[in-house]
This record gives structure tokens, C-alpha cells and sequence, in this order.
């Protein structure tokens, strides 16, 4: 390794990094160590002024885009040459972990600070995003920034979308907007020469293997879907249930067909139904409307399609009485990460002589997105017995200040190519 | 039919009636011709004061007691007499229609307005109660003022019950209790001679036979569960289903096997799931925790009592990964009227030559409290195809004021008793 980069692998500060990942922790802090910091809410607000005050301190530039990522950035030496970028999100799931996220938001930083104060220039500049509504707990689907940010979607698909108290984004996001004027404003899209997330790996395997890096490879494929069921409310006491058009019985045949249509001997296939609304909402009168989730994952792209096509049948063969929508909110085909990036995370992990292995993703991250606009890769550290989405969610001190050093070191290789 | 007794019925203002009908069904309107007057809420506190008004208008003395029941009196002769009680109640379901309730405290100041300017004086007291919470909507059970004011349940039982949002039910009430000071404060409990009802039937068979009265022989009986399942959230991409604690899913599960518990040939069971409550509620987190409520009627006291004990033990024997609380919140045995109401009501349809006929209340109310206290009885009127809890809920005028002039003179034959 270089004595430079070596230098500002050295300046990652382990008390730093888990001292700033504490102080977010206090950002929507629920009991049991857990956080609930939604996407465009006060907390969320909270968190980005604390990281951009981080990052002025430092004198880096900070910008912001029309969906909220936000951009801090280290300048170059070739004014002509797109940015090295590295990030993550700080939005949590409303019962979620003080690590999902954010790690990676402040490892990037730690290494941006750890390269500034070794005064290692670089030909590219370095950019450090937090990307907006990454979790989609409150305002389905998830990696909303990223999406926008590499023209995956338009904000125009997502403005209208209502968190489960009817607030629309378009106004939780205007409130957002303002509340940080230290941020100029920058356009949406932007050219990058490559991409690393660092992330907790919100899975067993480092850990039952005591490996302190995972090398990504990519991500599993992704299918989701809003199921609604549409009945007619009535009197508890008085309808005969013969004549009734009962939305949650209905939903409830549906959902198990849909149990049905994905068991997987193999435990591979990921379903999950996390998210359901149902109205009127009281112990006396029949249930009109009834919306639920659907979360489909699994490596390979042929079984995500198969499935992804037999949702709405499916449903719609298990509803006898009422009437059905069903909406597809997200598709992600999986996805391979550049194999350049790859080796890069992988050679920065043997010469720090870190235990490592390849692996791929079972989680979503805006490195999916990413990877379709330039090289991407993911670095993964072990997170306590794989819990995550969950205010149990932990992780060691000093894993993840190994993972900003892998980090660090990764970046300044490819920002030097 | 006696002539001051014809002299009262004759006042009865169909036009009235129906006017206030419309005026009250403004607070809370939704869209479909509903309302959505929740139980202690802002819309129920303008609710009351307009009813407040009328009564001080007409020189009613009002009061109100601890549980928010509002009391509308006109004075009898004999001070030491027990009042004649009428009323219903003014909450309605999320969803609810303009009819269920606020008729039959309407119909009961038509009766009590009517017999003032007849000029009819009376024995007994005549008074008109708005019963609190009927509904159990926002705050479960249902019938709850009721309750309270017979003795059946005390304050503390409800006072920590929370909402949908978790606001507490003894806040609520005490912005209500604070919002009304023109209503004298009374003590919980009262003696009564006898209470008569009015409502909408919210069942189709009036309006199937056309018949305009119904004359009510009592209420079928009624179980109220909250279920609740705790599992462990967990990420919906990498955890995989062999080692989830999934609450929605073991849930699922749980109805399931309620579904074949209640499942019955002739379809007088009623079986109602019409709450439920999922966390955290995001598409791509595996639910930790899930409530769901169970409504069960049947108008066998038996066939209650063995469906109620069945419930538990059948939610637990579904369950496998996840822990089970049941909570029993109501039980009401099938109860009967009292045979000289039912014939003081029948007798007064009689007279005034309606056609009706005598049946069993498929709904709870609160008369069923009532029962326990004093004699009584219901006047049912038809609504349009039997929807009720629901905003297409309709009645006609003529029928409405048909019932309220059966009222009126029922309630002053049991007045000179």
C-alpha cells in the first residue's frame, strides 16, 4: 500500500466514527437502542443539519438535489474528472437499528476527514451522498433518492405518495427542502466515476464465520406490490355473513394463496407482507378496504420474474366477493457489481489484512441504482447475530472502523485511476 | 288514545326532526352521505353543544356526568318519581351513516318538545340521555356510557384505553367534560322507571315486510376479544422465513382457525374481525406485533357462552413461533325486554295505526344496559336495505317521524304509571 493512502487509512478514528454514530442514535431514538428517524420527518431534518454541520466544519462543499440527497464533497486536482462517490442513507425503518444507514453515511465521512487531514490529494474529487428515503418505511417504495438520482425513476412517480397518516411527500419533502438553506441547491443526476457503500450486513454470515469485510458481489432481485381489496362496510350485528363483502377475509385468502404460491423448500425465496392498512378500522363494523404489501426477493432473475407475474392471478383467484387493484411499486432485477470495484474492495481489505469474504446482498441499497450509471461495489461489516431492522440491531466499534479503512483506502485507489 | 296523549303526538314536527337530522349529520360529514363523528373527538364536543342549545332553548335543564352522559330533563309532578327515560347516542362509527344514534336522541327531544308545547303535564320525569362512546370505534368497547351510568362497568375500567393514534381516553374526555360548562355537573347512576329507545333497525326485514315499527323483544348476546401476537421484526431481505417470528403471518393463522371455529350452516353466528392493528408497518420489515379484535353474537346464551370460552384456547393451538395475549374486553348475555314496555310499545303503534311488528336486535345498544336497570324497551324504524355502519346508511322521513310519535306516547303512558 502506498505510504499516502496508508497515512489517511491511519487517520480513521474508531472513537470518532462510533462517538458521531451514537450522536445520530439520539435522532429519533426509541427504547430498546433502537431508532425510528422516517424519511422527510422532523428527525430526519434533525440528522441532516448535525451532518452537514460535520462536514462545514471540515470546509467541504455540501449541495442538496430536489428529492434531498444531500452532497458532501472533497474537490479533485482534474477539474474535468466526474467523482468518486461513496454513501448511504439515514432514514430508518420506524422500529429499526442505530446502524442501518447511517454507518455508511459516516464511514464515508470518516474517510473524507481521514484523507483530508493527510492531505492526500486526489485527480478525482471525492463525494460523499446520504441518500433520501432509502427504507420507504413511511413513504413506499424504498431507495426513492438513488432511483431519482440515476433517472431509474422521475420524482414525478413519488410526489403524490402518502404516508400511512395521508401526509403526501411532495409536502413532508417541500418542509425537508427548507429546513437546510446551508445546502445549495444542486440538479438532480450527475456524472460519477464510481460508487462504494459501506453497510452493515444485516445477516449472519460474517459473523458465524468471523470475518470482519464482506466483499459484495451484487444484490438479489426485488418485486413489489401494493394489494388492495375493496368490500362494503356493515353492521357487525346485524349482517348476516352470507351477504357480507368482507375486505380483510378476502385479503386474508388472498394473502395465503400467496403464501402458497412462493413456499420454497429451499428457504430461499424472501416473502413478506409488511405493511397492512385496514378501514374502517373498528371491532364493529365489517372491514371495507383493505391494502397490504408485498415484498418478493430472490437471486435469480428467472424465479423473481415468475413470481412477480403470478402475484396479481394470484390474488385475484382467491377474491371471490370484493374487487381487487394490485399495483407493482418496485422491480429490481438483481444485480452484479463491477468487477473492477470489486477486486479494488477486495485488495483494500487484504493489505489491511482483514479477514474477508465474497459475498452477495440479500438487503436492497442505492448501490443497486448506482450500479447502473458507473463501477459500484459494497463493503459489508458483521452486525450482532444478523439482526437488523430491529432496535437490537449492533455492531462492533471496531469492525466498523475497519470498514471505513477499507473504505478509505478502496477510494483513494479509484480516485487516483 | 287518550286526547292530551293525541294532542302530543300531533306536535311531533316531521320537519323538525328531519332538519336537526341533517344539521347534526353536517358535523363529521363524509364524503357518500356519512359521517365520522368519533367518540370524544372535536366533531362529538360541536355535537353535543347543538344539542345543549335546543335543550335551553325549550328551558330543559341539562347535565352531564363524569363519563360525558348529557342529561335533558323536563320536570314532572310528582318529586319524588323516577324518570321516564328516553335516548341513543350522537358517536358514530369512522364510517358511519346519518341515522345510527343521533335518531333516537333526536326523536326523544321531538318527543320531549312535543309533549311541552301539547301542554301535557306528567307523573315522572321525562328524560332524555346522550349515551357516551356507544360506538367503541376509537375508544373499545362499545356501549360504554351505558355501562358506567348502570353500574355494569366503572370509569376506571376505560380510562387508560387509547386510540388508533394512542391518545388516551381520559383525555379525551376531559377536554369534552371541559368543552360543555353549561351542562351541570351530576353524579354517576341515577334511579330510572322505565327506558325506551329509538333506532334505526340496521337489518333489512322492516323494510322487506313493510312495516314501519318495529316493536323490540331484546338484544341477541355479544363477546368482544383483543388478540394480540408478538413475534420479532426483522429485514424482509435477508432474514429467511425458516427463522422468522413473523406476527402477521402466525396471525393469519390464528383467524384462520377462528374462521372454522365460528363457520356455521344456518349463518346466525356473527363473526367480525374489524380491527387491526400491525408494527411496525413497513413493507420491508417482518411484523413484530399484531392486534386484531373478535366480535362474536349469536342469540343463544349458550351458544355465546361456548364460542367465548373456544376462543383462547383455539388462537393459542394456531399459534407456533410467536406468544399470544387475549384479552376479553366485552360480554353481554342475550338479554330480553321487559314484557310490559314491549306491550306499552306495541300498544302505542296500535293506536297511532302503524304497521309493525315484534323482533330481536341483531345490534347491541345501550337499552341492553338499561335492561338490567329498570324496564325496557326499543322502537325500531326501517332504513334502506338494512346497510347501517356504513355511509349509505338512509331512512325516510316519514318513518323516522313515525317512530318519534310512537315514542312520544309510549313514553307518556309509562310517565302517569
Amino acid at each position: 500500500m502506498r505510504e499516502a493512502v496508508q497515512d489517511a487509512v491511519n487517520r480513521v478514528d474508531q472513537r470518532r466514527l462510533w462517538q458521531r454514530l451514537m450522536e445520530m442514535a439520539r435522532i429519533g431514538a426509541i427504547p430498546g437502542n433502537g431508532v425510528n428517524r422516517a424519511a422527510f420527518s422532523p428527525e430526519d431534518i434533525v440528522a441532516r443539519k448535525l451532518l452537514l454541520s460535520w462536514a462545514r466544519a471540515r470546509r467541504f462543499t455540501v449541495a442538496m438535489d430536489a428529492i434531498g440527497n444531500l452532497f458532501i464533497r472533497r474537490a479533485g486536482t482534474d477539474p474535468h474528472a466526474a467523482p468518486v462517490m461513496t454513501g448511504s442513507h439515514m432514514d430508518s425503518q420506524p422500529r429499526g437499528g442505530r446502524f442501518d444507514g447511517v454507518y455508511g453515511v459516516l464511514a464515508g465521512l470518516e474517510a473524507l476527514e481521514a484523507i483530508e487531514q493527510a492531505g492526500v490529494r486526489t485527480r478525482h474529487p471525492l463525494e460523499l451522498v446520504a441518500w433520501s428515503n432509502e427504507e420507504g418505511g413511511r413513504f413506499p417504495p424504498c431507495t426513492m433518492g438513488s432511483a431519482v438520482y440515476t433517472g431509474a425513476k422521475s420524482m414525478g412517480d413519488f410526489l403524490e405518495v402518502k404516508d400511512n397518516e395521508g401526509i403526501a411527500l411532495k409536502d413532508a419533502l417541500a418542509r425537508t427542502l427548507a429546513a437546510t438553506p446551508e445546502a445549495e441547491r444542486r440538479e438532480l443526476n450527475g456524472p460519477a466515476a464510481a460508487y462504494i457503500e459501506a453497510h452493515i450486513e444485516q445477516g449472519p454470515l460474517l459473523e458465524r464465520e468471523g470475518k470482519t469485510i464482506g466483499v459484495v458481489t451484487g444484490i438479489q432481485g426485488l418485486c413489489w406490490f401494493n394489494v388492495e381489496i375493496f368490500g362494503e362496510t356493515a353492521h357487525a350485528g346485524t349482517t348476516p355473513l352470507g351477504l357480507r363483502k368482507d375486505a380483510l377475509r378476502e385479503a386474508l385468502a388472498a394473502i395465503h394463496a400467496l403464501h402458497a404460491l412462493t413456499r420454497d423448500a429451499s428457504d430461499t425465496v424472501r416473502f413478506t407482507i409488511g405493511r397492512l392498512l385496514i378501514a374502517p378500522n373498528s371491532p364493529n363494523s365489517v372491514p371495507s378496504h383493505v391494502l397490504f404489501s408485498v415484498d418478493v426477493r430472490h437471486p435469480d432473475p428467472e424465479t423473481i420474474a415468475r413470481l412477480s407475474e403470478a402475484i396479481e392471478p394470484t390474488v385475484r383467484q382467491a377474491v371471490a366477493r370484493c374487487s381487487v387493484k394490485v399495483t407493482p411499486t418496485l422491480h429490481d432485477d438483481p444485480c452484479a457489481f463491477d468487477p473492477a470495484v470489486v477486486e479494488c474492495v477486495e485488495q483494500a481489505a487484504q493489505s489491511l489484512d482483514l479477514g474477508h469474504r465474497r459475498m452477495p446482498s440479500g438487503a436492497s441499497h442505492d448501490a443497486m441504482y448506482m450500479a447502473r450509471v458507473c463501477p459500484t461495489g459494497m463493503i459489508f461489516v458483521p452486525c450482532e447475530k444478523g439482526i437488523s431492522h430491529n432496535e437490537a440491531e449492533n455492531a462492533r466499534p471496531e469492525d466498523l472502523a475497519a470498514g471505513a479503512r477499507v473504505l478509505t483506502a478502496a477510494l483513494l485507489e479509484l480516485a487516483n485511476r
